[in-house]
């Protein structure tokens, strides 16, 4: 049981910096004034203690305001991805029975099952001096994060406040934290790379240069004029960044790489250029990083993303349960403070114990190696797509036999999506229709870039698809032909 | 509950370096099996989880040897000062009922009443691989550190893993941690400042330098030639760092200040000559740090200890125990989680409150100014002295009517210890002779250096010794007399 974490943190850093976005910038004792002011409006609107609260918003300080004031109410937060399409986060809100979500005025029509709140900057109007604030019990739920599920429905982490707190001081013993630190996130606080990064500043007591997404001038502009020190970043802005400067702020200690694994030759590429760039594997269900490698060892052993943080334990299993040796791929299993309470719907983790899906092994000096995130995930500029989520929308088309999406290796996304699809005899349909049925129910990170037509799907010896031949099929094919994309890539994470 | 904080690290750091001593250095991993060799040979001598265990021993890389090994076995240490008369500390170790007292060889022979175990180097021979930890519970006692007391008796104060847990983190947030940083330490391992140097390195997984003792040579020659960042000192090591040196390294980010309150003119001094100082207000009962100023704050306000540490809350209450505001002087009242369990023999602190005892105010920032110690304490060269212990001893003798003991203000030691003695009619008495009785029943630091004669003790309004007025007194009769010491001052804290 601990006290609000803002509030302990501005009785003793009120003058501190808190968060920075463009010219503007807030002190803890003003953020926390504004915090308890969207308190009194949160509560006027009638949240309660236990009540779950979406919020569909892009980063803002009003919404950094939002997480700490409804840690403080002791609702939950539960923070919707705006890439989502209408019919994807409703069933979102709807799963987990959310008393409203908070959006921008703009959305506040869209909604018929779900009670729609417009916020806008009014909010920060009404600051107030004083909240009473519900205890921090180390065991309470503070977010539900959503990951999509293998079986094409997403997913609802329980993030409880000792998954922050472990976070955050695991992370600071492994890549240090000053007290004048200030990390640069642009990634969204609807992922839990976003989200971790406010709750460990908050502990800290340092500050955040905080962007509503991957813009690289702006990005570009807070490195040149800010004393930024720590930056998230996925491979992808990675490459870009790297791509449009040759030098770096002497301030900048570290480059935290995480959301999909990064090419060995893009982190050599960071490190000859002056950048000092850690890989992390990190995970939802784990409140971000799980494994955390400094620079100096990325040098070395580029690839790896290190050992697992203080407290935090990496287990390779394989498929009959037995713990593997050293060298030896299997799953990887997390254990330790910061692993998730559970999904929503589903039974408890009552021993802190997480099997992610993905394969990996742990090297002789016991560094972790990510060899595939589980099995079938798509990572594509940061963003997670489950294959299954694809293949059902494409299977609801009347002229739709089969269809099977994978990704395919892509320099600057990492990975791309693909499909391979069967037509039902009889029948007929182009990429373009299959496209735009796809554009009306799933987020456009999710589509598709290339549609292919094929007379069958390729099986393993137990009948299922055969996805990695597939996909490695689908490879040799777009390198024959050298066709464009059907749809172009959005920005990543914006 | 967690596992072994330094299991728990290896698993994480097995390479980092652990410890350094004069040219010798060891990394966590070996470490780690040093301390499962002294779990064997402590295990095989009989402890058993949850004995008391005293530690009469000077620092050494066996002693933080054993620091761990007594806490994965489950055991409490109970660390003695080794300055401590053999009465003294047999008293302690009697008071807590250790089940043996671990000393140097030559000590081996003085116990009588209770088990001295000969502990040397030959105990780091014996490597062992594992030795299954208790589990670290939070609440768990992991020493009882013994500091005087008012009444004169000493009293143990039973820190908990929670309390070294949130010291660490709490003071990691305050002056910030990197993955290399080496913290020279030369505290003596029986106080709390030295003994917090060892958990907290352990859970940064970052590296302590240990010296025997304060030696200015040793000390200087450490800053020299290894690369050390931080380092913990009492203002009179400062006075004479800051005499022996022009230049700091650059690796040198603080110099946390603590033990006793340093001059402002002391601390400009440090400043101008380019040491980042920080100041601590410290206790034994709070695991270490309750209030700690950065360098740049301390520039602005010399001899303030600045707010405290996150969840920590310092209160200043009236005689009548109101809250005062802000400038005015009272007690100050620690609460938070680094607060010890409470004293052995005592009421446990249900409510992680306490009341120091210590005088002093918060000024309209928040920052915390100590203005005195313990109304009585006495702090000379970083040690306590309470001198109702002092003047028990000298009431003892049979010519002494009378007796007050009081701190006169001293540039290099802080405070010297000084007594006013009234001499019974009839009777005589030298001060060689009380000099003499004192070093038979005190530790060095606590003798008189200058014994006073006086026809009577001034008293208050209500009929108490006027210690204020006697020590004024004192002041002035000694600048009259201009008279060298008694007693010649011991080194400080070696």
């Amino acid at each position: 049981m601990q006290n609000d974490w803002l509030e302990s943190r501005v009785q003793v850093s009120p003058t501190q910096t808190a968060l920075l976005m463009g010219d503007r910038q807030w002190r803890y004792a003003e953020l926390n004034r504004l915090v308890s002011g969207c308190c009194a409006r949160l509560a006027a609107l009638g949240v309660q203690p236990g009540d779950f609260v979406g919020v569909l918003l892009p980063n803002s300080s009003l919404y950094v305001c939002l997480i700490h004031a409804l840690a403080r109410l002791g609702a939950v937060l539960v923070p919707l991805n705006t890439r989502l399409t209408l019919a994807e986060w409703q069933w979102q809100v709807a799963y987990v029975d959310c008393r409203m979500v908070l959006c921008e005025p703009e959305a506040a029509a869209a909604g018929q099952d779900v009670r729609l709140v417009p916020v806008d900057e009014t909010w920060l109007d009404a600051e107030s001096a004083v909240w009473e604030s519900q205890q921090f019990g180390l065991n309470r739920v503070q977010a539900v994060v959503f990951t999509s599920g293998t079986s094409g429905r997403p997913k609802g982490a329980m993030l409880t406040f000792s998954n922050h707190f472990y976070s955050a001081l695991a992370s600071a013993y492994r890549v240090g934290v000053l007290p004048d630190d200030l990390w640069l996130s642009c990634l969204p606080l609807y992922h839990v790379g976003g989200l971790a990064v406010i709750w460990r500043s908050c502990l800290y007591g340092t500050a955040v240069d905080l962007h509503p997404k991957f813009d690289l001038m702006a990005v570009n502009d807070s490195l040149n004029h800010k004393p930024i020190s720590l930056i998230s970043l996925v491979p992808t802005m990675l490459a870009r960044l790297l791509e449009s400067r040759q030098t770096w702020p002497e301030t900048l200690r570290l480059a935290l790489i995480g959301g999909a694994a990064a090419a060995p030759d893009l982190l050599a590429r960071a490190l000859a250029a002056g950048l000092p760039v850690a890989t992390t594997y990190g995970l939802t269900e784990a409140a971000s990083q799980v494994a955390t490698m400094r620079p100096e060892d990325v040098r070395r052993k580029p690839g790896s993303v290190g050992r697992s943080l203080l407290f935090t334990t990496v287990r390779i299993v394989a498929a009959d349960g037995r713990d593997l040796p050293p060298d030896e791929i299997g799953e990887i299993v997390v254990s330790g403070p910061t692993v998730m309470a559970g999904y929503v719907g589903e039974d408890a983790l009552t021993d802190h114990t997480f099997h992610t899906g993905d394969m990996g092994y742990v090297d002789a000096d016991g560094d972790l190696w990510v060899v595939q995130r589980r099995s079938d995930l798509i990572v594509t500029g940061g963003e997670n797509v489950y294959p299954a989520e694809v293949e059902a929308v494409l299977k609801s088309h009347t002229a739709v036999e089969a269809a099977c999406v994978v990704g395919l290796p892509d320099v600057e996304w990492g990975q791309v999506v693909a499909a391979a699809v069967v037509v039902k005899e009889g029948t007929a349909v182009t990429a373009a229709e299959l496209t735009q049925l796809c554009r009306q129910r799933l987020a456009g990170y999710k589509l598709p870039r290339q549609i292919y037509f094929v007379p069958d799907l390729p099986l393993t010896a137990s009948g299922k698809i055969a996805r990695q031949e597939l996909a490695q099929n689908l490879a040799i094919a777009r390198l024959a032909s050298g066709v464009e994309p059907t749809v172009s890539q959005p920005e990543p994470l914006s």
